[in-house]
């Protein structure tokens, strides 16, 4: 098993640093877009042995260190009664609009709304034969409650942020639903075979530092803890949060995502020593010409340190982008990335 | 004439802490939706009596401390030959593509292609007879490449920072093109009587620290030297961009805009003692009872300190909000951001 994800989560010393892309299994693959064409893209999270194909593709070609499910964070909405559309942008039927909506919000076992998670998870562990750990995922209370009062995505967040400031009462309740919805079904994955799981509060960027540490820290903090509980390190990433390193600090996490639009060294200043970081390149890095590719990965890489840091992008991988300039960058993580001399203690 | 802004942004001592609200003349306001239902957005833009019209309105109402001209910072890119459309999102007819759509850009004289913008500062300050301040405004660079490039808004700004990353020359020749047509244009505004100029940013947290210091630092350097050379404090603005406070200052700006995320004392130790800060309040705050709000203005006050700070919003007030809000927030400022006792000494 390699294990080089697992250790540099912990903070332990590693070879060299391990390695996952966001969106690793996705359109920038032509062999994903082949297999999209076949299918829709619910059908494709729906059929574990689809769900799997898909996962495994970019294992196929690079050489990562991890494998993540393929899924959305959107999914287990379902089992709080949303209906899903992708168009490919992602629609909530009925958005949220009245205190009887939020109450109407009734949790149905996660084993029935969406078994094909769990299912689709322990056949890829199956499937990697040890190879490399798998991730499992979703998405924060805040970021899920943004979709569903939204009703998809969103430039200013004003019908979340209005429930938040004219209601908190009921956003609060909103919040627990969705926090107790995400436990169990990050739980489920973890017992399917998911070695680490991050939680995605992709918007968490969008709220003041009080706003954060009243509406998502104290949800991020109960998932967090339930999952450590579980033996699992736990990975928390958004975008445009760095300010908020050091309240997400709080959250316990083992891992902290971090953009591209902070050096990751001052990153490390504002989370502290003791939790590992995740990123941080800019993925339209990929358009780089290589040389150039190769020096920011470099960069990335001092400015980590060898301990409690894994490589990955600060954000999604584009479509457009080259799955050759995804190979070169795993290259120079590798060539990069290797610790000559492993520091003497961990 | 009240000069609480211009102190302010000299870091000198003031009675109370200046106030003005980032979009204040715009749909939020009943009376500008009447505006609006006579006229389209152009014409409004390019039509003096109606501009000045538009920027005084929030002055009847509310007693704030600057008056900003109604225009947008699209506009001078007609001066480079650029055909725009609002509806209400901002469109480029012909997104520039190719090496010879940038070659092809031949600056032509501001005075024929935007007069307008003159005459309407010149209006505008006779109006005001000299009761506050007129703001005179522009995009930064690298902001109005990325609506060149993109063609309107975007969401991952792939198309311009391929062209930066891709063809840096010629990224740099198109940053070179803008810079030559915006310092003339700022400088057209201070001649007609703009006594404070703001450089919007607003995509430059999009980019890494040294993609920013790359493409973007270096043209709003010479912006805002060529700006205080004509005696007019410079306001530097964008959003999501905390983490470059930092690079900001190398600016030169008197003064920098800061979002709501990130609290504002944090921001002045990022930006050093040496600069003025302007915000920081989330716009959607306008949305919280008025005691909340009250309390989120004087914690905003307490941070910022007495000495260089201007009190705005963090990004445009947002056309759902009630001007009964906007009011209590103006309120607010008044009562909470007095300093009973002027500081001893500036």
């Amino acid at each position: 098993m390699n294990d080089r994800f697992l250790r540099a989560c912990r903070r332990q010393p590693v070879d060299r640093a391990p390695l996952w892309i966001m969106r690793q299994a996705g359109r920038y693959l032509p062999e994903y877009r082949e297999l999209r064409a076949r299918v829709d893209f619910l059908t494709l999270c729906r059929t574990p042995e689809l769900a799997v194909e898909a996962s495994l593709q970019p294992l196929q070609r690079f050489d990562l260190d991890a494998s993540i499910i393929f899924s959305d964070i959107l999914l287990p909405l379902e089992a709080l009664g949303c209906e899903l559309t992708f168009d490919p942008a992602p629609k909530i039927a009925r958005p949220l609009k009245t205190v009887a909506d939020i109450a109407a919000l009734t949790p149905r076992p996660l084993a029935e709304v969406v078994p094909y998670v769990g299912e689709s998870i322990a056949l890829l562990r199956r499937e990697l034969a040890g190879r490399v750990p798998v991730i499992g995922f979703c998405g924060a209370p805040f970021t899920l409650a943004s979709y569903m009062v939204e009703g998809g995505g969103s430039k200013s967040f004003i019908l979340i942020k209005r429930l938040m400031f004219e209601q908190p009462k009921l956003a609060h309740v909103l919040f627990e639903k969705l926090t107790r919805t995400l436990i169990p079904y990050l739980e489920m994955q973890v017992d399917a075979g998911a070695r680490i799981v991050q939680i995605f509060d992709s918007w968490g960027g969008e709220l003041s530092p009080h706003d954060f540490e009243t509406f998502s820290l104290p949800y991020l903090q109960r998932m967090v803890s339930a999952l450590k509980a579980k033996g699992v390190p736990v990975i928390v990433f958004g975008t445009a949060m760095s300010t908020h390193l050091p309240l997400l600090r709080r959250t316990g996490a083992d891992v902290l995502g971090v953009d591209w639009r902070i050096e990751i060294d001052q990153a490390r200043a504002l989370a502290g020593p003791d939790v590992a970081l995740q990123g941080n390149l800019d993925p339209l890095a990929l358009f780089l010409p290589r040389a150039e590719l190769e020096a920011r990965v470099g960069d990335i890489l001092r400015r980590a340190g060898p301990v409690g840091h894994i490589f990955n992008l600060g954000h999604g991988i584009l479509p457009p982008t080259d799955p050759e300039a995804a190979k070169h960058l795993v290259e120079a993580v590798h060539r990069l990335g290797c610790h000559v001399t492993a520091p003497a203690s961990p």
